[in-house]
């Protein structure tokens, strides 16, 4: 069989553009109607995806934002399902289709985390994925009475955190319950373990309270960009998520997370490695170019500016919108971002205005905009330069730019032999080894 | 419209008869297979319940019993799904029913479980509902490396932990979201109230960040029995859950709940309460009984001693099975449990056998066996005679207990027209009110 993309897809209610919501066929309501995730996920299901995936926050995302600016946006977590819930719900409208749940270590309770995605692995018959985050938000801190912890600290209580949920995911032996009647045995005691952590942050007896599912345990999927991130990654992950906005350093990161999965004794293929990409497609390039303007002509000066400001960790109050973008203080958080953004204003000579446009369009993933066959090229390369192992589906809005998807990338993809056209197995860990 | 009784599925996937799922014609497996569930609850649509109800306890309910006895029972939450999922999942799958999930004040966050139920509240098109428990397993405590909290500490928790949580689900407005396309307006931040609670037990921001339901907010449920929970169900809970043996007892209750609801202002009819029902029903009496008997010569002695320890909070070890029950030490936990009883030993001159037999029937419930008719007139008795608003039926075993209950003893209800025949609205708090 040959190695074939996996494929995600990744449900911002509003849509991965920060203007999406806006455009006239866009449905602005989906962060409060199931009926629209259930029509989406069979359609990915129907298009033999790996998962749907939903981000989270533990509350609204203010951050820096002012209230007017948030009050004009539909992107930063103002009132969305919860992920356990709804992908609860989603399981039970769906049979092949993984189902990933973002949740944090800093804000979750470890017993409380793991019997939750657990109950989730065994209701969907095998389809869990935990997506493994440490939050830094300051507003889900204030959700839970703590003061946000600083990143040494977070990566620290999340090694201690995962370690822990593995071990009540094994509380139970897969034939742990004869339900013998006769004999009146119900499970076998010897099959049972406790388990009993005493670490440094957390002290759970055990054992967990759900029986392990058809795939054992939720799959472990990461997304940390930092050293210890990856570390993290390159240990528990089965699937590590990653924003790459061009190819060489897409490649540099494949090589270096399956580098360190190599030094932790894993087989580097047990990592599959699928960077972000919202995808503008069209039967034309002409009408996807039409489309993308569209949306990038509907960013709010206010919203595009207060998010340009959360990437960047700087204000910009005071600077003009169409002068050149003046040099800026430096900043503690998400020195990546800065170096990236700045620089290519830099380069290109680049007013605010163009700069927020650039940063709106797919929020630091990679962006492209064309015909199926444009894209499924660009997608190809990556995938067998070294570069990903499969690729997150983010919608630029919903559900439209999700049919797109399918409609024009997805036969292009399948013509090259480079998606699925049956699922393997039932669980997501067999369909991922597919 | 004459008043109708309110009818809840109470789901233990072992059923309510601590040997139940030892009967050849029990589903045992039921605690792992969420089609089950999917079934059951479409019957429980289909008959016209208000509510599927399901249990808590955040660990396996171990306390004194030993772990060879803990594996000959299938009645102490050792391997279920965790309540928040299993109802988002069989929400997915149902329209009119109502959802009732128990979680604890002692264990949960408040920003989590306010978010997780009004999740599954708007998911659902507003059929949730939260049983408010305050917990005082110490197997559960030990999963949290928290000591169990004492009665009282317990209740002060849920009373804060209550009110933030019903704080929480008032963030937004009804008609917070105007998602004004042209005007890029998504939501109006005149209405999203953060809220900023600072309490003894609790800091929380907020707002919440999962918008309002069809029905507004959860329905709360109830089934404190102690001053303290009658006081928290009176002045918060519009469904009360009671476990009533008698008549007489049952009036009582009834009476001093809505004595404190009008006490604490509130309207006596805005308080439905549903005693737990055990019905063992089949088209003849004798056959019935044989049912019965079935599964009383099926509970294993070391469960049924477990089990009845529990309930006295005492140790029966070194006491003959089959003398009669010699006095036992006093006991601080369940002190009605242990009167009711030893008082029931003493006047009949039961057996420790024959003692453990009569709790293990339907764990401290009312307990009917009976043809159809027989058990709608004592209940119809409840219902009329202020001793009940409806019952939370209890199938001894599943799925044919459950289905016992819908063949022989609904159509007798409905005959009398104590039940619906058809659903009045679509949110659960709308069909309370009928």
């Amino acid at each position: 069989m040959p190695r074939q993309m996996k494929l995600g897809l990744f449900v911002l209610p509003s849509g991965q553009h920060i203007a999406g919501w806006r455009l006239p066929e866009a449905q602005a309501d989906m962060h409060v109607d199931f009926a629209s995730y259930r029509t989406l996920a069979r359609r990915a299901e129907e298009a033999r995806f790996d998962m749907l995936f939903v981000a989270d926050n533990d509350g609204v995302q203010a951050g820096a934002w002012s209230r007017e600016a948030l009050s004009r946006t539909a992107n930063r977590f103002a009132a969305q399902f919860e992920p356990l819930t709804l992908l609860s719900a989603i399981a039970a409208c769906t049979t092949h289709l993984g189902v990933v749940g973002t949740a944090s270590t800093t804000y979750f309770d470890p017993y409380r985390l793991a019997r939750q995605f657990a109950s989730l692995d065994l209701l969907s018959g095998g389809r869990a994925a935990w997506n493994i985050v440490t939050s830094h938000d300051a507003s889900a801190a204030a959700n839970f009475g703590i003061a946000p912890l600083e990143h040494a600290a977070r990566y620290e209580r999340a090694e201690e955190f995962v370690g822990l949920v593995e071990k009540l995911w094994r509380s139970w032996e897969p034939d742990a319950f004869p339900r013998d009647k006769a004999g009146g045995v119900f499970f076998d005691p010897a099959r049972l373990h406790a388990q009993h952590h005493e670490g440094r942050h957390f002290r759970v007896s055990g054992p967990l309270n759900v029986a392990p599912s058809a795939q054992g345990h939720p799959v472990l999927v990461q997304a940390g960009s930092s050293g210890p991130g990856r570390d993290l990654a390159a240990r528990k992950a089965e699937v590590v998520f990653t924003a790459q906005t061009n190819l060489r350093d897409a490649q540099a990161f494949y090589a270096d997370i399956r580098r360190r999965a190599a030094d932790f004794g894993r087989a580097p293929d047990a990592l599959k490695i699928m960077p972000g990409v919202s995808c503008i497609a069209a039967a034309t390039e002409a009408e996807a170019r039409d489309r993308f303007e569209a949306m990038q002509s509907l960013i709010d000066p206010a919203v595009g500016l207060a998010h340009l400001q959360t990437l960047l960790g700087v204000s910009l109050e005071g600077h003009a919108l169409d002068e050149p973008v003046r040099e800026l203080p430096a900043s503690n958080a998400m020195q990546s971002r800065h170096a990236l953004f700045l620089g290519m204003a830099r380069e290109e000579g680049l007013t605010l205005r163009q700069l927020y446009q650039r940063a709106a369009g797919a929020k630091g993933h990679l962006l492209l905009v064309g015909t199926g066959a444009q894209i499924a090229g660009t997608l190809a390369r990556w995938f067998e330069e070294g570069a990903a192992d499969g690729f997150n589906v983010m919608p630029p809005y919903l559900p439209g730019g999700f049919d797109d998807f399918v409609t024009h990338v997805l036969p292009e993809l399948r013509s090259r032999g480079l998606v699925r056209e049956a699922y393997a197995g039932t669980t997501l860990r067999e369909n991922l080894a597919q």
